[in-house]
């Protein structure tokens, strides 16, 4: 039902249908707006802003929208209505927002605002995009740890503008975090508990510098709706609420998707021109090509064994597609074990020899099929049928261990391991197979 | 610090250390031992758990616990104890670990379980594991709307076990869903407000076959903290909780990275022998030796050119390489469209179209720099670089099309795509590309 009415708005801008379009957007929900926008391409997405008249709705379509494609749309927005909106929105998204414009932009429109909401945003922007810091609502639900559980009920009565209220942080006297509180506990507890008595003291905080990632797996561990972020000195300075670490793990997961695919972050079809998409995706490939070339001057160098053996040749597909599919599963292995914190707990030399142990056996496995095959097919020759056999072993092994390796070694040169399974270790495992390949054969045949 | 308290664990497990582990879990969180656990062999996993006496403590461990690895955990249990752990665990995850215990040990744990608990889990596993029914969670604080908020508050204070509150479900006297109020609602509208007139009457709800990804969706689009599950008289069968959503987005992205690779859904180094990985993996790489030998045989039908011109295996490599690279893009965007519905919107023949043109554009741009490296390299035969940067182009063109064109059936037949970028697509491409090189050297050479 929801597709639907975003599939009628994305029509109804294409085909430039502005009242109608008017009239549906006044009775569309802000989330399906904001599904619609992601859709459309860049000019359809600022003629769709400008039919909106309501600004706190746009305000709320701007929060769903991902920071950069929001940055993009306000660079057509009047200055004024931008200002507006950003007053608007919640400080986190708003914040996200304003770090994603343009230098001379961003300039401009913090110095619009004004007070509170720009030293706060001043706070957030401080940290980088990433980190805890870079996300964090500064705006918790705080209490000293003297008031009464019927305190707390009144100043929650009066908190108006606290969007996301999940739980009651308790300070001390010098304002540090020393406990938390469910609302519900709040209700159940008699009116006239000190919040101390009925608070856990067990609170699980991060410093802002935390890594995003970081925070996602320490919500999802602990099944936490928001996490505080505190200063050394345990002041609460702001919390990360669940929705925020949702966005968080589809971002990654993606991130690490089109980086194993060799391509670049943004991959929304309808706002990259067919241009663009050809640029990013051709730096990227070039690395195949450069590789290529040089697999191209190796075999050449073995120009002798091929006119003799032209059989050979035959080969080189299997060889390399094998060794690429086990060096990319080797990879892929790696950047998991990474993620979920098993790489460092196990220790690299321990995952490497097993994942060596499995290559070998893959190596074997493989070469027995294959090697069966070329001295069925040519039994005339059965030096041949052995070579296939010992160069792929050693080159599946080799795949798996340097498949393994890349990403362990980016990782702690501080890259983000996912790029070792795009083209990157797929060509250097290439190159390595073709030596091991002709060279095996060449020694073997002569 | 919950990490070294992790590793401390699993230090002392491989040690045997059974004493000081005993003291250690005693003051360890229920979700670092659970860590913790992950970490191990089955072996030393079993022996952790009998260090637990705590039922309370090893009921919470289980629920952090995925259920396939609890289920393996469980059949070590004795019986008795298994029966007292689950009626300790959270409806929704005791079903989860139920369905995946072998089936004469879930139809004896069903036996011994009684009365509202046996029949709630029998509803829960009535649903496909991966569907809103088979994740929900049947207990669901809801109220009639006739109520006001002074009775809800009171009703909340008496709701012992209802783990996750977050918002009351309104319904009217056919018990049907027709409206939702915040915790925080309760308190801000005066005492004696009527349900129906505070709640929102706007409550996306679904149905309990909808896929847990979509319910995934629905929560991450509208900012929701939990989603109803609503009969087709709308009638409340239970909510999915963000907590779960966060568990299936991350499920759903590995099990995508996993099948891109072409390896099996278990990952986990420590839990799988290296045999075990050996043969999932290598089943999945018959296909690229199956392959493998189609492409010797293919080669093997244009010996007589290559024995003319060896230079032409030199080129195999290059031509397989970018085939594969563009054509892993091409799938991976792909995937990407259909996991976030822009499939379906923007139509597959423009996508088609879109990709086309950008694989002819990353086409034309290889063919001119390895053409021109052909050239520059074997200037005497100016054909040989012509159709090296046609075949390149055709390959390219041909890789993009098939790398999108194989998802999008896959995805419509319903099999999930992601299998698509794994070596299935790759074998294909690879076989197709060698077709296109030779058949167009064939004709240009002679």
């Amino acid at each position: 039902m929801a597709d639907a009415r975003v599939e009628i708005i994305r029509r109804l801008t294409r085909r430039e249908a502005w009242p109608s379009l008017k009239r549906t957007l006044e009775k569309t929900r802000a989330e399906d707006i904001a599904a619609a926008v992601n859709l459309l391409a860049p000019t359809h997405q600022r003629r769709l802003v400008d039919c909106i008249d309501d600004d706190s709705k746009m305000a709320e379509i701007f929060c769903m929208l991902n920071a950069r494609e929001c940055a993009a749309l306000t660079t057509s927005i009047p200055f004024e209505r931008l200002v507006t909106l950003m007053q608007l929105m919640p400080i986190d998204d708003e914040a996200d927002v304003i770090a994603s414009l343009p230098d001379d932009l961003r300039r401009k429109v913090l110095n619009a605002l004004e007070g509170d909401e720009k030293a706060q945003l001043e706070d957030i922007l401080a940290w980088p995009v990433d980190s805890a810091g870079g996300i964090m609502h500064p705006a918790a639900f705080r209490l000293k740890q003297d008031l009464t559980c019927r305190d707390a009920i009144s100043a929650l009565q009066e908190a108006g503008d606290l969007e996301m209220v999940f739980y009651l942080y308790v300070e001390n006297e010098q304002n540090q975090l020393v406990g938390v509180a469910s609302l519900r506990g709040l209700l159940t507890h008699p009116p006239s508990t000190p919040l101390k008595a009925m608070m856990s003291a067990e609170v699980i905080s991060v410093p802002p510098e935390t890594d995003q990632e970081e925070v996602a797996r320490i919500v999802d561990r602990y099944d936490l709706l928001a996490l505080p972020i505190v200063d050394p000195d345990r002041r609460l300075l702001g919390i990360v609420t669940i929705d925020d670490i949702v966005d968080v793990i589809k971002e990654e997961a993606v991130e690490d998707m089109m980086l194993m695919a060799g391509l670049g972050e943004n991959l929304n079809p309808a706002q990259h021109s067919v241009f663009n998409s050809f640029r990013e995706r051709f730096q990227w490939l070039l690395l195949t090509l450069v590789g290529g070339i040089g697999m191209a001057e190796l075999i050449n160098v073995f120009e002798g064994d091929l006119a003799k053996q032209t059989v050979l040749a035959g080969f080189i597909p299997v060889m390399l597609g094998t060794g690429g599919n086990v060096g990319t599963q080797a990879a892929t292995i790696a950047v998991r074990n990474i993620a979920t914190g098993h790489a460092g707990s196990i220790g690299t030399p321990q995952m490497l020899f097993r994942e060596a142990r499995v290559g070998a056996l893959l190596g074997v496995g493989f070469a027995v099929i294959l090697g069966g095959y070329a001295l069925a097919r040519w039994f005339d020759q059965p030096m041949l049928g052995l070579s296939i056999a010992i160069s792929l072993i050693v080159i599946v092994i080799n795949a798996a261990a340097l498949g393994m390796l890349v990403p362990l070694t980016l990782n702690r040169i501080g890259v983000d391991p996912a790029v070792a399974t795009g083209p990157f270790v797929t060509t250097g495992i290439d190159l390595v197979a073709i030596l091991i390949y002709f060279g095996t054969c060449g020694v073997l045949l002569n």
